[in-house]
């Protein structure tokens, strides 16, 4: 099996390289990545521009192709210039940080996945739930992660399909309370901004001071699920139509 | 009513430019637009550093802030700070280019629309078709999509909806075909990579060279449509749950 692993922490991410070695146990694993952090970058990418590449590795093995894009960008230039043939399976992570909720749209690992499934591979965005009172390991997300992805393989995960998953946070060797197939949870998140002005008087700017934090939400959705300590899957879709609006609308 | 106005082309694009003088004819317009072109980045989202806002204005009225970040920052941020209270109506646009298809995916000018919808808030984004063979004007799409928007707050526009408007091209005072509600057409679109090499020879780098274009689609699709000479009307969702994956896979 040729698996391309990315993600948007960028290619030295402690999480990608986790996901990497985890990930040689179930095929051939070509890393295209980006070269510097695209958190919260979302499904943006790069035409006016062109796309540096570059080739790290190190003494562990772990190699890959360093991309200064998006993490969009990296699965249409590995898919189409980069990969030997198109590859059996895409996955996106382990990423620093859920991706539950508001937050999946503005995701950079998720907008890898959904690329992938774009160009109809079937693709796997895998995320870690971090909290300051847990102290949480990659190396066990990943292996967290393959297990699922294992699994959502035999279940029959399809050409075009694409599935986000979350790995609560638990310590080393620690098992999850199970696996747990959710919806994103919709509810919003509101952001809170400090206003300060510069020395010079002449500006205004704004800090983001919001705290990302697993609030209240119905028990079936991704948020609800990851903070009672399960593993969650929830199968994502790139068309934004809302069919019922669609309907009302056109009568 | 109150009307928060921006887009993703930046605060000194004709389109929003545009679109402001034809939304005052509706209400008190404020325009809280990125300070620089931002185009396919997406649904970003600034958090790491601070966002830089500078008073904007021209002699023939045209006046708003502008905020050295994406367009879903403007309207957190707009919202949040700078309004006098929450908006009646989110506007992004007039962009320049169409928002079909998956190219609904990448644009900051549905972002921004799509942001506005999570804060609870009724939102448009409005794009223009643009051809090479035809020339077309802002000031005649402004007109076009102030009217679908009218008709649009007749049918009963609500908090959390958005509607993703598509003008074709036209010249000025040339009326389209109609107006259709649509879905987003899902026909992958697969980008195309030129591979170059540094002159020193130690980096590859590759330019997108794709082309737009609306290619072949069903008939009740955005491209479909726009291609035809209507204006568009899709309306969008923020959930992007796999409804009939997730039962199936949760079985």
């Amino acid at each position: 099996m040729l698996i391309l692993l990315t993600n948007d922490d960028g290619i030295h991410a402690p999480g990608i390289a986790a996901m990497w070695k985890e990930l040689t146990k179930l095929g051939e694993v070509h890393v295209v990545a980006p070269e510097t952090v695209q958190s919260a970058t979302g499904h943006g990418i790069t035409i006016e521009t062109p796309l540096l590449t570059r080739k790290v590795g190190r003494d562990d093995g772990y190699h890959g192709v360093a991309v200064d894009g998006r993490p969009a960008d990296c699965v249409k230039l590995a898919v189409s210039q980069i990969l030997p043939k198109a590859p059996d399976l895409v996955v996106s992570g382990v990423n620093a940080g859920a991706n539950v909720g508001i937050n999946v749209v503005y995701s950079g690992t998720v907008a890898a996945a959904i690329e992938a499934a774009f160009l109809g591979l079937p693709s796997v965005a895998t995320s870690l739930y971090l909290r300051s009172d847990v102290k949480t390991s990659y190396e066990w997300a990943a292996e967290l992660s393959r297990r699922t992805i294992e699994s959502l393989l035999e279940k029959g995960l399809k050409p075009g399909q694409v599935a986000s998953i979350n790995v609560p946070a638990v310590g080393f060797g620690v098992e999850p309370a199970g696996v747990r197939y959710v919806r994103q949870c919709t509810r919003a998140w509101i952001d809170t901004y400090e206003r300060r002005t510069t020395p010079r008087g002449d500006r205004d700017y704004f800090w983001n001071k919001s705290v990302f934090s697993l609030g209240e939400t119905e028990d079936d959705t991704d948020v609800a699920a990851l903070r009672e300590g399960y593993v969650t899957v929830t199968p994502l879709m790139f068309d934004l139509t809302d069919h019922l609006l669609l309907k009302k609308w056109g009568e």
